[in-house]
């Protein structure tokens, strides 16, 4: 069976020190559990924590890059996908993960967020941001879940493990 | 000069009825200034009722289809662009347009704005949707325009008109 | 009816004098006859030659650019459509074109010729590359054919126009 | 530092029976050099073939799948990338391997060479197809390679190893 790939997705340069905590320790539990992460790629904020948190776990590490080459990309990566998409690679990041957790807000993360959704993906909102879980939690009720803390989020993608 | 490129995103088959006839009018309102409409393409809700109103005033529509082929088009598009990028297509909708206005609200069209603003594009809502004014309003505070009428969002695109 | 899209096809900055020739006497042709012009959208090459010589005789021109703005669009495209796909877009101008005219040969325009025949789009090669000939033709002899001038190419398109 | 990734790249339903004992050799002899092997992801023809090959190899294997979902996946892959971009992932399958190798010939598989060729990558042929050979070598001097073994091509991805 192929392993449970996990998208985490969170803002680039724009993320706050909470959000880089935060995914710094879903890349390892996700590493930890045994499940593949995979991020934007990129070496700046949500991403590049998250893939070294897997890679403190000695998890493995999926990176679709929005460039036409390797430049930017996380040091934690293991797996680039090089795109040449732009944006537009948000929506190969959310078909790839069986789960998506969003770590903190921006625009590129509602993007992803948005087109997880018109996917049916399930979405595992970790921000403190009111306005975004109201907003996405009524956009798509059955597939939308909050979570605050990283445990918690990771408990919801799979509530046995 | 090359005209002004105005995009109306929205619902396919989860339009309301407020929303069609808002597209419609807006559609129309777009052709009369002599602009061209920009759509998703498809024969399905917003974008069809948008385009059905641009071209009752004689105006020019481009459909941006998600397919591979013009299955599932619009009667009401002129020009059809073929992307067979899934929603995917939905980045190409809103950088090709130099005003994007959101006529309703779903995951798609959340996406669309979303994208939209990571672009810096400005964006005008269009919808009674509480939790979506809100949480936009705060992700862009200086990209993202409320109106509560299509000629409200005509003035929006370009005051003096 | 929706107009009739022909997409002209060939190198950018490679572009021989010959190549430039035939593609602003393509894009004049297909504009005499009422048909839509589509190219890659830049200013230079055969995507600008075919452009300008399409708004010489009053044509519509729709330009597929690989960028994420509007920099370095041929002046003579009036329907700008921004995909930020890079080569990828490729595939987009071939699926929006009725028939595809290849107008000189390089890597670029090898790339839309196969995904051209990959979805079963007719053909017309305008070159003197008589590798490209030979391969193409024996690789997909029932959508492939060989013109040895823009008058030819345009008879190919449509036999009693 | 991160694994080589070897893109190998052929027909789907009509390849032929010398291509598909070709690819399963290479993805084989990938995987015994430690290389990670990149594939259109489908069950069918070289991409199957090439990643059951690495798999008995105990390598690990990337599919970049062109549809929505994983329908259609072969069994061998372990990393599905799911793109829902059509043959526009042709591009992503190029710009993600260090080195493509194009095992027999068709339609997508050229469109997959002359991408790659337009991103200045190096492409090693392995098929008996003449113009195909003829085309690619005067087309990029620099970046074809011919094969005549599955052995051949390994030899030349890395000539050392």
């Amino acid at each position: 069976m192929k392993k449970m790939i996990i998208g985490v997705m969170g803002p680039g340069t724009g993320a706050k020190a909470q959000d880089l905590e935060n995914a710094y320790e879903l890349g390892r539990l996700i590493a930890e559990r045994g499940w593949v992460l995979l991020t934007g790629g990129r070496n700046v904020g949500v991403m590049d924590a998250a893939s070294r948190g897997a890679k403190a776990a000695n998890g493995l590490t999926i990176g679709i890059l929005p460039t036409s080459d390797k430049t930017g990309i996380s040091p934690a990566v293991d797996i680039p996908i090089i795109t040449d998409l732009g944006n537009a690679r948000n929506n190969i990041n959310v078909l790839s993960s069986d789960v998506v957790v969003a770590c903190g807000m921006g625009a590129g993360t509602a993007s992803e967020i948005a087109l997880a959704l018109k996917s049916d993906k399930k979405v595992i909102l970790l921000t403190d941001d009111r306005e975004a879980k109201a907003f996405f939690s009524q956009l798509s009720p059955n597939h939308v879940m909050l979570s605050n803390s990283p445990e918690a989020a990771i408990g919801l993608i799979s509530p046995g493990s």
